[in-house]
C-alpha cells in the first residue's frame, strides 16, 4: 500500500495542523505523505515529532511513516475556484493529486480550497467511465446513525442523469466505507410523493425506482437529520449544499446559546457543569470531526475533502477515512457500480 | 375594516385549534370569520366560549368579533396539492379565499394543505401586476432577530426573473410587516462570489446588483441562521423549502437530545432544571409560533399559511400578523414595488 498524500498548506491553521494530524495517523499506523514546502515543513515537523517524543505519543515509526513531497506554490483559501489548475502545477493541492494519478499515493487529503481540490482533481485524475459529474458526498451527523448526503456542493446544479449517478456512487459508497449491507437510497426533495419537486427530481424519482438499487422515495429537509428510514440521501449539488451548512449554523449556533447560557449566571454555570456529561455523546455525534473527510466519488482516484477549519483530529480521521478506503477497494467498487454495463 | 377569515378546516388538530386560536385573537381585538363545517364549528365555538367565559378572558366582545362563514367540504392535509382548484369550491380553503376576492374579509389564513391553499390563491385571487410566480416569506428564527426567507416552498424551480422578483416582494414585506426601514437583501448561493451558484442565482445577481434593492451579495446555508447582515434572504423556492426544514429539523432535533439528557438522570433533571430560565428566552426566539403566518406574496390578495401543527397561540399569532399587514396597507405597498412600472 502506498501513503495518504496530505495537503499539508491546506485548511485554516496550515501547516501546523495538517503536521499534527498526519503525526496521530501515524501513529495509528497510516504511512502519510505531507505535500507543501519543504522549507516550511521540515521545522514544523521536527518541532511537532519533538513535542510527540516528550509526549510519548510520538512513539515507534512515528517517523519512518511520515514523508515529505515539496510543493512551492499554495492555493489561498478564499482564492477564486475557477482558477485555471494547470498554471498552479506547483501547488501543494496539484502536487498531491499528482502523487495519486502516479500511483505514488493511493489518497489525497486537502483541508485547503475545496473548489480548488474538485477542479484539480477533475483535470488530473479525470472522472470513472460512466460518471459525467463527480459528486462530494458528506457523512451527516445524525440521532439514528450516520447517513451519507451526495452531492454536498460539489456541483452548482444537477440534472436528473447526474442525480441518478449520485445515487448510484453513494449506494457503493456506503456499502463499502459506512458497512451498511444494504443501503436505503432516498431522494432529496420539497414533498413525499414522486411528483414534488423541480423537474429534474421528478424524473430522478422515475429513473431511480427503475434502477438496481433500494430506492426508498423522497425525503425533506428535516429528514436529512431525523429520518432512520434512509443511509444515502441525493441531492442536486446546490440545495445539498446549502441543507448541510443550514445544519452547521444551526448546530453552531444552538451550542453557542446553551453555553452562553451556561455562563452567564451562577446557577446556568452550575446547570450547565451537571448537564455536561450527558451532553457530551450528543456533542460528540454532531461533531464533523467524526467523519473528518468528504471524498470527492466517481473522480478518478480516492480524494477527500476536510473541513476548512478542521483540528488535529478532524485531520487523522480524514487520514484514517482515507486508509480505510484504500484498503477496503472502494474505487474499484465504486468503479463497478457506475460503468455504463454496471449500472443503470 | 373587514374581518380575517380562517381556516377552521385546516390543520393537524382543526377545528379545536383554529377556534381557540380565533378566540385569542378575537379577545385581543380582531375580527375573524371561521370557515368550516356549521355543523361541526357552531358546538365547538359554544364549547370554546363556554370555557373562556370560565377561564374569566373571554370577556367582553369576543362572540361579537367572530362570525361562521359555512363551508361543506375539507380538503385534507396529504390531499395531492395539484387538485383540480375550481371542483373543491365547497371547501373551507375555497370558500375562506373568495372571501378574500368578494371583500367580505382582507385576508386568509390557513394551517391546512399548504399546496391547496397556495394553488387556489392563484385561481381565485390570481397574481399581482408584474409577478410571474407568488413566493412564500417565512420568517426564520434567528439570534440576531427574524429574517425573512423568499421563497420557503412555494415554487418547486425558480428562474432568475423570479428570484428578483422575489427579492421586490421581500423587500416590500420586510418594510411593512417587519418595521426594516432599507432592507438589505442577500441571495442564497453556495459561495459568497458573484459567479457562486447555479445559472440562475448568477443571473439573478448580476441583476440585483442594478436593482433599486439594498442587496448585499450572495449569503450561504449557515448564514440563513447565523448572519446579521441581512434582512431578506432570496431563494429558490427547492432550496429555500429544503433549508427552511433542514433548520426546523435541526431544532426539533436538538431540544430532544437536551430534554432526553435533562431525563436521563436525577443529575441531568437537577442541570436541566437550573438551565430552564436561561434557555427559555432562546427557545422562544426559535419557536415558530412566534411568527405564525408565512404570506404568499405577490397574489392577488393577503393570504397567510401557518404550520400545519400551528397550536392555538400560533393561529392567534398568524391572525395577528395578517390583520397588521392589513392596517397597514400591505397589498398596496407590494403591488407597487413590483408593479412593471415601479420595479426594476
Amino acid at each position: 500500500m502506498s501513503p495518504i498524500a496530505l495537503d499539508a498548506m491546506g485548511g485554516d491553521d496550515a501547516p501546523g495542523v495538517p503536521v499534527a494530524g498526519a503525526l496521530r495517523a501515524a501513529a495509528a499506523g497510516i504511512d502519510v505523505t505531507l505535500v507543501g514546502d519543504r522549507g516550511a515543513l521540515e521545522p514544523e515537523l521536527e518541532r511537532a515529532l519533538g513535542e510527540a517524543a516528550v509526549a510519548r505519543h510520538g512513539g515507534d515509526g512515528v517517523r519512518e511513516r511520515l514523508r515529505l513531497a515539496h510543493a512551492p506554490d499554495r492555493i489561498g483559501m478564499e482564492e477564486h475556484a475557477a482558477l485555471e489548475v494547470r498554471s498552479r502545477r506547483g501547488s501543494s493541492i496539484y502536487v498531491g493529486t499528482e502523487l495519486v494519478n502516479a500511483g505514488e499515493a493511493d489518497a489525497f487529503v486537502s483541508a485547503g480550497n475545496t473548489g480548488a481540490v474538485l477542479a484539480t482533481a477533475l483535470v488530473v485524475l479525470g472522472r470513472l467511465p460512466g460518471v459525467e459529474r463527480p459528486a462530494l458526498g458528506v457523512v451527516l451527523p445524525a440521532t439514528s446513525g450516520p447517513r451519507l448526503l451526495v452531492d454536498a456542493g460539489a456541483n452548482a446544479e444537477s440534472r436528473a442523469s447526474h442525480l441518478v449517478q449520485f445515487a448510484h456512487l453513494g449506494d457503493a459508497y456506503a456499502r463499502v466505507a459506512l458497512g451498511v449491507a444494504s443501503p436505503r437510497v432516498a431522494l432529496l426533495s420539497i414533498g413525499g410523493e414522486a411528483s414534488k419537486g423541480s423537474s429534474a427530481v421528478v424524473e430522478a424519482h422515475a429513473a431511480l425506482a427503475r434502477a438496481r438499487l433500494r430506492f426508498v422515495g423522497n425525503v425533506e429537509g428535516h429528514d436529512l437529520i431525523a429520518t432512520s428510514a434512509a443511509d444515502v440521501i441525493v441531492a442536486d449539488g446546490f440545495s445539498g449544499n446549502v441543507a448541510l451548512k443550514s445544519i452547521e449554523g444551526v448546530i453552531a449556533m444552538l451550542w453557542e446559546e446553551l453555553s452562553h447560557v451556561a455562563r452567564s449566571s451562577a446557577r446556568g454555570r452550575l446547570g450547565g457543569w451537571l448537564l455536561t456529561p450527558g451532553l457530551r455523546a450528543t456533542r460528540g455525534r454532531l461533531d464533523y470531526r467524526r467523519y473528518g473527510g468528504a471524498p470527492l466519488l466517481g473522480a478518478g482516484g480516492l480524494v477527500y475533502v476536510a473541513h476548512g477549519r478542521s483540528d488535529a483530529r478532524a485531520i487523522e480521521s480524514a487520514l484514517r477515512t482515507a486508509s480505510e478506503g484504500v484498503s477496503a477497494g472502494l474505487l474499484a467498487t465504486i468503479a463497478g457500480s457506475v460503468s455504463p454495463a454496471g449500472a443503470t
